[in-house]
């Protein structure tokens, strides 16, 4: 169980629109950092929107140095062309993550759900609510994508407790890169 | 038609093998320049995988400082998880090419056969036989991904003739990046 407060990255990915969320985690608790999203037009060109989105994860990085990050994984529900967008904006946001040291954890739906609310079958009002009551929050995060990011980051830091495997998500620089933090 | 010689670079994306060829393409005549793939292992975790193909597709607009690119787009014949594997790729490749000022153009497969052969249902031999022919090799390039990523060069060299668009191609640099190459 990690002692010293770990900041956590949590990542929606979308073509559309990407939500992320930062929550701070120690023993048992969670707390809302922040969280937000990086929208893009269906108008321009994918060049264009796959740059908005690495870049928009670049900053979240710069700003808030996450030391683990996790991102849905999603691989039913979708067609094959929403899952070639979906994959386009999943690849530049776990290669924005490696640029910075970090290697993401992938979750799928299921398994979110699971951790947030026990339950892998819990509707999204449920896993918003949870995320909410977890978070100690007033109201349930909004956007909706921000939310869903928060639960990510919530699954994956009931993950590493629960496995130990606080390690696994830890940043590690690459070689001739530079981290986003030194190691505490 | 364009007058002076263009390097065109051609993109076959995958997440184990993406394939890469370039051509310079002079009035109606293409010349083969370089072939090759960046290979990445099933073994590794997908960050590694991604960083690999976004750096290699880097290395090859650095050494050949291609005007235009165009990459394969992919809708049928895959199921979800093929699609969402492939989409990282190509996010990633999308990526390498803006981050150097290009603009990918985007092909499809039955678009690529009708260009390189005139026929949309053609077979793989069929049109690695045309891209032998087209670039006056004694043999098809080899490997086949190689081969695929210059019929693609070759279908953009082909489209941007054909309907006179060759400025759609072209490297615009993005604000604050620096261009591979200078204008000619």
């Amino acid at each position: 169980m990690p002692k010293a407060p770990q900041i956590i990255l949590g990542i929606d990915p979308g073509m559309a629109v990407t939500g992320w969320g930062i929550i701070e985690y120690a023993g048992d608790k969670s707390r809302l950092v922040d969280h937000g999203t990086i929208v893009t037009a269906a108008r321009d060109p994918h060049h264009e929107r796959l740059t908005l989105i690495h870049e928009g994860i670049l900053d979240v990085i710069e700003n808030f140095h996450p030391e683990t990050a996790a991102v849905e994984e999603l691989f039913t529900g979708v067609n094959i062309k929403t899952a070639l967008a979906l994959g386009q904006a999943r690849g530049v946001i776990i290669l924005a993550c490696a640029e910075r040291g970090l290697k993401p954890a992938d979750y799928t739906p299921l398994r979110i759900k699971q951790a947030v609310t026990g339950y892998g079958r819990a509707s999204k009002v449920q896993v918003q609510q949870m995320v909410k009551a977890l978070l100690g929050l007033p109201k349930v995060p909004k956007p909706d994508h921000a939310s869903d990011a928060l639960a990510i980051a919530i699954c994956h830091a009931h993950t590493m407790t629960t496995t130990g495997a606080v390690e696994s998500g830890e940043s590690k620089p690459r070689p001739g890169r530079t981290p986003s933090k030194s190691p505490a």
